[in-house]
């Protein structure tokens, strides 16, 4: 264990009690709002939608939280493979149906 | 700046002086080898090889460093959208053609 894993950034009691700080992933600071991103993140609510899924079983299917989807969603997420493959998974679509 | 940034991982005479070690993206520890990440980065290669580009004028035009485009290719790195758009510009093709 590294001493960074006890660096917290922001206040606890900030958060209500049921959730938990930790799971909350904070949207990129480099890359939130980058028009591929933005552009993923509809297309992925869009897919959903057609389909009539929520996030939260969309999620549950992925393995993901519901708040980091909904992050995607809204483009504020840089997301990589592995997730992106576990969303079209969830979605029953091709990886490559994500991006077009 | 943070403590962390002070934190090296290996020993820097290691490398070769040419080398920067922090320059050096190592293997994803959890998703090396992932089968989505394997069949990605040999679909990069063999896009890349088709056109009869290097792994230096590829990484060039995507504005990444040779060695790690090397490792995407080797299924080493958990790669997120913006650099898979970096690649797919600097291969003149489509996001969704990385994938196919």
């Amino acid at each position: 264990m590294r001493l960074n894993d006890y660096w917290v950034s922001y206040p606890v009691e900030l958060y209500p009690s049921s959730v938990h700080y930790w799971d909350m992933a904070k949207p990129s600071p480099t890359h939130a709002g980058t028009p591929v991103l933005i552009k993923l993140g509809l297309r992925i609510r869009s897919l959903r939608e057609a389909q009539g899924l929520s996030q939260e079983s969309v999620a549950l299917g992925a393995g993901l939280d519901r708040s980091y989807l909904g992050g995607i969603e809204r483009g504020e997420h840089n997301v990589a493979v592995v997730n992106l493959e576990k969303i079209a998974i969830a979605l029953d679509i091709h990886l490559a149906d994500l991006f077009k």
